[in-house]
């Protein structure tokens, strides 16, 4: 737990951040860049997940076939993604790859083709994977949930929407790459086996002269309304309950983290014991933290058969009322082990620790390393979180559900 | 690479199989118990996954609720589950924690209550998993899939089906418990931070006098037909096609295993390439290597829109009996940095350890170091897998589809 966090930020705005694990072969690195699906114009829902499906298409001296077979060769375990505030590229791959792994982002970063001829097999590739939420219930009503709980933009599904995938241009696909690849307010967090002063002459070297650019504001509209039934015709429904909460940045956050964990980490936890286990309700159920910079939110989720979806809504909305009366000590000391052993564990992952830097520079402007962590989750008392939750008790939900009938949300919930 | 690995085989047939990983502070263990699905009785499916859900629900001198809270409390990130072979039950936590939990995990493996007042609270929690099924068509055809592929018992979903779940008995659940959960068989992988000899004496201790049982054969019976189409409103169908394979004991694994490799490991890889990328058939492609301890077999899976689903099967099956003409060296040189990459990650993850251990045992009556499977990887050849896939090309395919239209299977295909 003693590691230390080294970072660099470049004159271009571009900020290195980087953990050295000094028993692991492996480096793994996370890419966040300031190009998310709230930056999509309003009615081009998914320019930024399509911009990045095409960024990984060919760059530098790479067509899109090389690019992959370079990744491959150098062994890299890749993953990609669009985030309401980030477009992300993450890897991990044996500690004397990551220099020419992170030569091959840097191409893909700054001089990307987007080529013409593959503009078609990439819609085609989106659109599949929009019209097969549509057979996945869990997913169609959690996208509802997370849009009626932030206000515009913040809410608005990260994969896009198919009326936009449909249309977009290679004109919009380039200007958007264009406008928002850049460094200001990128972020590169690096964990596991390397050398800080080499790994910053190569950051530098790659990405050093990559020319800043800007962020312009995000305009907020509010939310329609807090509650929704989706008709979907199946045995099954899907509750989705959510609540606003403090943002990660927040004084409280470690507070408000603790009160969730006492409803959801766990097989003790109370959203599992009193909905699976006594009542036998539903086989997952489950409430998770998400955080914006500037605004937070908890996520609840609970499947069902219809039959019994009334009873499983009251019962999950029961115990989030019930966690704003207050936890109990031996709550706080079970939930301190469980994230005492997560937070080792995490330190043995380099995949998991460059998430966590990245993750926290975004929101916090620096990244704290696990003792620190610790140490704030040693001062969580049952006290202090109770505090925290008279003045901050669950409420104002939002509540959407998906099923074949809609249900009865009780009065004065939302 | 070069860890050692240390095991016991105790007098009543249990084996422990243990990898120290000084660099870690965790520990992570997986028993696997021989109580899968194919013991259940023919129309009693889903009769081990019952038991496992009530063998945790109290043991020893814990009830169900004390069980969980002391779990929490050691902080153990838990799983369980059942797979045609094996009940298992996993866990990682603090290296100082592993020998408290393991004594829970000998109390429920001896002493489980298996309590009347919990059988229907688990019943309905288990049919509300096996409906919840009905909504997720992936998951419903690869059931559909490995049923046919298999002779029975081994296709049997672990899951269970309905109408068993449904009225089993709790008498049942006690006497398959008594039956199954028995040393002869059992195996239990430890990885991470840990002191051999008092990890021999603890398990001694815990489970040295647990009475041996028995493990009646298993008798086979034929699959039904290849073929099958199910019927779903959708605008999507999934497609799955599997094909038999030598299984993880036979000489010429590492053969087959490289050949799936190069049809489906990593972005570059045949399948990705084809179906994917070139075509925008769909979003998600892949093929993956699965092994019983005497057969094998390659699964497929593509979901794609209804209109484009007859393609995407021609384009899939074409690529299979394509790869039955033989692979390339690049390709190979490609999945060797690949596989490479992932066996040094795997060496920094207990739990990935742990498991793989219990599992090289069950199949190979052994377990191999990490540096054994890296020579074994690098003495592949082009040539040698050339060799292995002329005499035994991809052939005799299984194809489920389900969707809203059945498609035309190639004649000759299956």
């Amino acid at each position: 737990m003693n590691a230390s966090i080294l970072s660099r930020t470049f004159p271009n705005g571009l900020v290195l951040v980087a953990e050295p694990m000094a028993a692991l072969q492996s480096a793994a690195f996370t890419f966040l860049l300031p190009a998310g699906s709230v930056h999509d114009p309003l009615a081009r829902s998914g320019l930024s997940g399509f911009t990045c499906e095409m960024a990984l298409r060919g760059a530098g001296p790479r067509d899109s076939r090389q690019f992959l077979l370079d990744l491959d060769n150098l062994g890299v375990e890749r993953s990609d993604g669009v985030t309401n505030a980030h477009t992300s590229f993450s890897g991990a791959t044996l500690a004397e790859n990551l220099p020419a792994t992170l030569a091959i982002y840097a191409d893909m970063l700054r001089r990307a083709h987007l080529p013409e001829e593959e503009l078609e097999a990439s819609r085609r590739g989106m659109l599949q994977e929009l019209y097969a939420i549509e057979d996945e219930p869990a997913q169609k009503m959690m996208i509802e949930l997370r849009r009626r709980h932030y206000p515009l933009p913040w809410g608005r599904p990260a994969q896009g929407e198919i009326p936009a995938v449909e249309t977009v241009t290679l004109d919009e696909i380039r200007g958007h790459y264009r406008r928002r690849y850049h460094p200001q307010g990128a972020i590169l967090g690096v964990a596991g086996r390397f050398d800080f002063p080499a790994l910053v002459a190569l950051v530098g070297e790659l990405l050093g002269d990559w020319p800043a650019g800007e962020n312009g504001a995000i305009v907020e509209h509010p939310a329609t309304s807090h509650c929704k039934h989706l008709p979907y015709e199946s045995g099954q429904t899907q509750i989705g309950i959510a609540y606003p909460s403090v943002p990660y940045n927040h004084p409280d956050y470690f507070q408000a983290f603790g009160a969730v964990g006492v409803l959801s980490s766990g097989m003790s936890a109370r959203l599992f014991t009193e909905v699976r286990e006594r009542r036998g309700l539903c086989y997952s159920v489950h409430a998770s933290y998400h955080s914006l910079r500037h605004r937070g939110g908890v996520f609840c989720y609970a499947g069902t058969g219809a039959e019994r979806a009334q009873e499983t809504l009251e019962v999950t909305l029961g115990e989030l009322v019930r966690l704003g009366r207050g936890i109990e000590e031996q709550e706080l000391d079970r939930l301190k082990a469980r994230i005492k052993s997560a937070l080792i564990m995490q330190q043995e992952s380099s995949s998991a620790r460059s998430t966590a830097l990245a993750f926290d520079w975004y929101h916090l402007g620096r990244a704290r390393t696990l003792g620190e962590v610790e140490q704030l989750i040693d001062a969580l008392t049952s006290r202090s979180i109770n505090h925290y939750l008279a003045e901050h008790p669950p409420g104002d939900f939002t509540v959407v559900t998906l099923g074949p009938r809609p249900l009865e949300v009780p009065r004065g919930i939302s």
